[in-house]
């Protein structure tokens, strides 16, 4: 296999919760993996004042996020700025664009992205913009899309209405999704929180349990040309 | 609390899947609790012809069905001969009236039973013999309505669509549920096969996980009269 | 009973519209109600130019729901000042931070609010603002959520989608609601308009007879935590 | 108008229930009506055994409804004899072809019948049959194809699902409905069961108010050929 | 037949691609014709710092839209300036109330709008807007509204979700279609683009195929009055 | 790739209108592939009484239909004797076992088959049966399932839900479907019915056009497991 393959995330961090034992496992054979961060994460928990703050915890932020990448094979990770939780204030377009700059760069043929209904607003926009820059064009690389669940935020959307039919076997690669999320410390939390290294693996256990595997992630399926 | 619950079930071991760690929470809070199981189970596995069989099989699965529901607080359960993973050859009006009956026995104001979306057949017909025999009229016992899950039926429907909003806290008694579970040996099947201790359990903590708590149950509210 | 209420409400009026019936029986059964009002209404209707109209028609407005509230039992009205008919032009983050302010503080446990799908813009952002700022954490005090539908905006929208499950008989407090609705004169239009005083009361006597009494406010279950 | 109308119905009832102000509005107006019921009705709640009360109540209520389509204008009514909230055990073939030669004697252009999510499974299975014996061949009468609700079946199902987008003004013709459906003396209850004078009243009203007239009845529209 | 029929769409070449052949058929059948176009279409594909180029090709676009018009028997265009592709970046009550002037000027009986979810945002804003500046109030002079569909932007939503219930056969109005759409050159592409003008024709003969004629326009019925 | 794949369909000619380009792609890939027929067709068009016709129109039927998969490359076709259109009047275990039975022999890991919101009973329940019969255990082969449409059916139920996001492109196999469907004279009818060559082929053209190719078959992706 050898793959092109495209993360397309809205904070650093969901990269790995959604997708990461899958990037681990396409890594290992053989495809070439890229992680496209659209926003700088973690701002909107500090006053927007504060700038000096919010410099350094992003800055900070991104150097556990090349590590996290490098853990699971990625080969390079795009980042942008689109502002922490407020995707909403920038036009739909401005994210298309910047999708599309990178996607015109890298050609990927596979891309993970967020679910439609996740609760967290940027993950619903990014979905929207990744769909727009990816319309099935004659000339359009890009052959298979899927949306990733995001612990902390798929689930608690109401209606829960994550119902995927895509599923990867990752129980080789798990423990590697779990040691580069250990490295994000400060987007952890403790269990029973859903965004705790136990959290992460037992919801992998369950939807591996109900495609008789050990450990799988699931995905929607948005489009596949075969 | 003294709420009078009746779990409706196509097949023994259905009432401690769904909501065996619910039952016995309010049992243990004073509400007296009452199961019914519509069908024989089981029989589907065996030869029709080797009636012989297929009655011993259902009489030991019978025995056990009562000890598993003593455990879990259950006062009584009430049984009927609907055949095996064959609802769909009754009149739906047969299974109504069945439930009409000790409906009017029990005057129960709380009723669990299936999702209406499960794989298995007999599951999605007790759901609309249910709901059918539970119209809310002004003279009707019946309050609250809520579909559990079955482990390894409601998960293999495709698409996957149980979409819960009411969970219960079962920390206290998942030990019972799993007690209650563990003599119904017949159903039981390896790890990671869904209907498992483990798989049951993991289940469960998924469900806590999502909900702030250690285990739940999840359930689809589909009445609820305040 | 001694739950603490909050109904969550974009413009003033909506929250005896959409749940007055249901808040004054909780506070007759002895719980303790709130309400938020999020936006600052009637803005829309007047020259954004005219800002003294506009101040002295939103003074005149809250005065008027003070009393209104006062009447359904409500203990205490919080009021923000997001724009009328413009929370689409606010960071969804703002509002989110808004209710957790107040949910800080009053630490209810059951939460009223909009329906997600109804016509109006102001009501489906606070329904997603809502959800978010109530996430099922371990800490939160939060267990029950509903949807209330709201005449003139929820059965407006196309396709049709308020599909409730939970019921409160409201035949003792019809009254309360009608007399609280009717101190909103600004708002009330004439029958036929769902929102004038016959068009609510025979609204909450359909629902009755759907569900067995004589009148009943109707809602969509959001999350139940048990 | 000179449409040729055709309302198909499960039992006798619920063509004046269903869309009885529609067919005395469209009669008036010149257009030729006709009602097909496909069930005896009334049978499921005697005993199966009783053959003779049952025969006896069967000639009575088509007395009843030959009555009652009369008053709303119906030019002929056409009844068949399936069995009473048994159409599940009837081959759905059969109740095709029964509607397909009805259908090819009196070439409507305009048909109304039941929503294919009535709680009721003759209702559901009327629909089903319906849609297959009117597909739009080239040399296809029917243009037109409406579902109405049927209160006390409609609204019972869970979840409720009944969303209309087409709504006749029968404020001319309510009258005439509650006339006729007063013959129906057996199949009327007392409000607030939906299925009373008076509810099925207020029911149009409530519809009306939420499209601008006084009495109005509700369609989903199935297929509009123009 | 003497409507007064409205198509609001986003961008010229929208009016014609989606109800193009219908707004023919409904001109020659005597009804008055309008078509108001929300945003100034084509300027996202532009440095919008380039005023220059910006101005001169919504000039050149805005003729071309007038003589396309005509050819299917618009009386009259009215156009508005929302930014192209931004209409998220502004209020959804400013396109409610430029819709609600024309409209009161107007009053026409039918729209025809876009489908609420395409792919492209001023298609889904446009939708909103205009579905609430048409509420069923007593004195709306609105009967119907249907959503129509745009060839390379409804099917490129994921997931597909269009589901027409109405058809007009246009196969008398294809050629005027095709014939104005080749008017709007610059908005054309190269099959099997489906913005193309085989690609246009072929997707009406499988609607056609569908309902039993030769060529047919799909809608989604929002609101029928009667 | 050396695919195991088996197309399950309830009438012999759904295996070629649903995926007859894509079977004959993958056989050209080298693939394996098998077709199982569940029922034995057209018998519906006949009385049943007349056993003779029946049987001979049947024996024709099957000729055919070895000829036509011959022509797509499969390389055995498995038939069952389910009634013809009467599904439903046969108990889902016995087609669930059935399907098994096929499943064990061949071991197939891709299965297509068809949709289950088809207006065809024989198509929904078909569909029902091979989701039982490949449930994800730990030992099943069974590794993709897709849906197909199936021209005349599917389109033809109300509301319209087919919603596919797989798609084959199948440009250079598009001619072999239609050589293997002009093999099926009985079932073919006259353009613009769908179920023609021509209509089958524009079909094929749209999926391409909505995909950026020039001929297309597009599926719902059911289960993927990776």
């Amino acid at each position: 296999m050898n793959h092109r393959v495209l993360a397309i995330a809205a904070h650093p961090d969901d990269e790995v919760l959604g997708c990461g034992g899958t990037l681990a496992k396409l890594a290992s054979n053989g495809c070439k993996i890229f992680t496209l961060i659209l926003g700088t994460g973690i701002a909107s928990r500090y006053e927007a004042s504060d700038t000096e703050t919010v410099s350094r915890k992003i800055k900070k932020l991104r150097e556990v996020m090349y590590k996290a990448n490098a853990i699971i094979g990625v080969k390079k990770v795009f980042v942008d700025n689109f502002p922490d939780n407020k995707f909403d204030t920038v036009a739909l377009l401005d994210l298309i664009k910047a999708i599309e700059r990178i996607k015109k760069t890298l050609r990927p043929d596979i891309i993970f992205t967020h679910y439609e209904k996740d609760l967290n607003i940027d993950h619903q926009i990014t979905y929207k913009a990744v769909i727009t820059a990816t319309r099935p064009l004659p000339d359009e690389t890009v052959r298979e899309i899927y949306s990733f669940e995001v612990p902390s935020s798929t689930e608690w959307n109401c209606p829960l209405s994550f119902s995927p039919e895509v599923f990867f076997d990752i129980t080789e690669t798990v423990d590697l999704k779990t040691k580069a999320l250990s490295v994000y410390k400060s987007e952890l939390r403790r269990f029973p929180h859903p965004r705790s290294l136990k959290g992460v693996e037992i919801n992998a256990e369950v939807w591996g349990m109900k495609t008789g595997v050990k450990y799988a992630e699931a995905f929607k399926a948005i489009r596949i040309l075969k």
